[in-house]
């Protein structure tokens, strides 16, 4: 059994009370709110809770990547996952759990611009940008245009391939629509496929975080143990989703448009789930690229991380 | 790994995909929506399906009884536990599953009448209702009225024993307080102390159910392997639970106002958790009873069970 995941809020300890029973006043300790993302690539993440037993020592909120984001920030949430965007933005409040994150050192089949055109053709071209991303529209524009060297006009659209490239040479698209692009779609539209994951890693030698775990600075300061506790049932979780990483795909692809191989192949040499010394380098990086009033964070934004025992 | 949860909806079979990518068109298939109390009393039946993974094929959505018992008759939750006065009231929607249910077979512990007088000295007198309960205070009335021979005023009030024993000489209570009184605050206050599930095995000689867990018949209809995977999920789970029940009350007592001790008794000789042909003669007589136009279901309601292969 794991240990407790949370700590206790009210005034008295939980257990063992006097016959067993809390004393008058006694108020139910709060389990720890922890958001929930139902995207593909963070299942191993969330996998192995259901298997370890965390899972009820968890508050868990299912909800968009936005969703979750507004509500870390927003003080209604305690830890979860957050788009690297978003958490640079709120650097100051939130702390980014260690050797846990998802990204990629190389190809991550995921996040790509997919076109019509070789991309040095896409100069003040309309560039359709996926409405559901917010790190990887960041990179992609800033890969076209201090990598590649073209300056598009990028507008927002739904994430439709079809319906994307009807009204522009190229899109930026994640997930689902990523993947069914690189692997199907490319061929049979004759499109140009570029990775995000790659170019970034061809061009500065790091690996790019796509998404990280953060905790509120608030939080980390009133439960420390909580933090700790839940830092450790994701890490636990995470490999054991590694270590039976065919049963996750087995099980994933009940509910995937893939199946279990492919899931196997992304989850194993795609994505990269860990957050390290290269994979902060690979951050401070991007930060260092992009930072400005316009990204709403400065180029040499501190990225904290939760100090561990 | 646990089978598969959900069958399909779309078009599509899942899986194999040609080159294991779903064609377009595709929809992805919907996991079967499920009821989830936080009730101290449906923790084992709950807590086993964070160990075995079956929790990553259902939509599992948390709610109050009243909210789940809405939403469960409004078509928007297939299955889910549900008290049994609702279940009797909506009984022509539903389908109980077989062989799992909250009750008990004697002392509940949990759902008491506690008075400062003898039930004798009730008639005429005020009785205050804990609002949460819906089952179990229909179960007081018709003990008081047709065991006891008494006719109490009830009045609802908040579940807070002493604010309702101001105003009243007894109040029914469920869950957390129900177990306080029984365990703490009767010996306290000097309080009288009877047991719904008690009384009622002493005079019918039957189990009472409090609540079953229930599918909307439309939903068997469409998907009836889905309702069969859920409903040996929920077996499963509870099986394990039992099997493993110092962990559970180990990992509830971090949440709850008892210490594992006290709960093992409450799940190992208080609660009950089947539903077989003792359990729904209980359930008959029980309508059988108090059916009628005010209750909002017949006498002879008819109890319809899922059939499992």
């Amino acid at each position: 059994m794991p240990e407790p995941l949370g700590t206790l809020t009210g005034p008295t300890p939980a257990s063992p009370f006097a016959n067993g029973i809390a004393p008058a006043g006694w108020r139910r300790p709060v389990r720890p709110r922890v958001g929930h993302i139902e995207f593909l690539n963070c299942v191993p993440l969330f996998w192995g809770l259901a298997r370890t037993g965390s899972l009820l020592d968890l508050d868990l909120r299912r909800d968009s990547p936005d969703g979750l984001s507004d509500a870390l920030t927003a003080g209604e949430l305690d830890i979860g996952p957050i788009s690297l965007m978003e958490f640079l933005k709120h650097a100051g409040e939130l702390v980014a759990l260690p050797d846990i994150a998802v990204g990629s050192d190389g190809p991550v089949m995921s996040c790509l611009i997919v076109s019509k055109v070789p991309l040095d053709q896409l100069d003040g071209a309309p560039v359709a940008l996926g409405s559901t991303s917010r790190t990887s529209v960041r990179l992609a524009a800033l890969l076209l245009s201090d990598l590649v060297g073209v300056r598009p006009r990028y507008f927002a659209a739904p994430p439709d391939l079809d319906v994307m490239l009807q009204d522009a040479p190229a899109a930026v698209v994640i997930g689902d629509v990523a993947l069914r692009a690189a692997l199907a779609d490319a061929q049979r539209l004759r499109l140009h496929v570029y990775d995000l994951g790659e170019m970034w890693q061809e061009w500065t030698g790091l690996p790019f975080v796509f998404a990280v775990f953060a905790a509120r600075r608030d939080f980390v300061a009133r439960e420390p143990q909580t933090v700790q506790r839940v830092h450790q049932a994701f890490l636990a979780s995470r490999d054991l989703s590694l270590r039976e990483v065919d049963a996750v795909c087995e099980q994933a692809a009940r509910w995937e448009p893939f199946d279990a191989a492919i899931l196997r192949r992304y989850y194993m040499t795609a994505l990269d789930f860990s957050l390290g010394p290269r994979q902060l380098a690979g951050i401070a990086e991007f930060a260092r690229r992009v930072g400005g009033p316009d990204a709403g964070f400065p180029p040499d934004v501190e990225v904290r991380l939760l100090s561990t025992p």
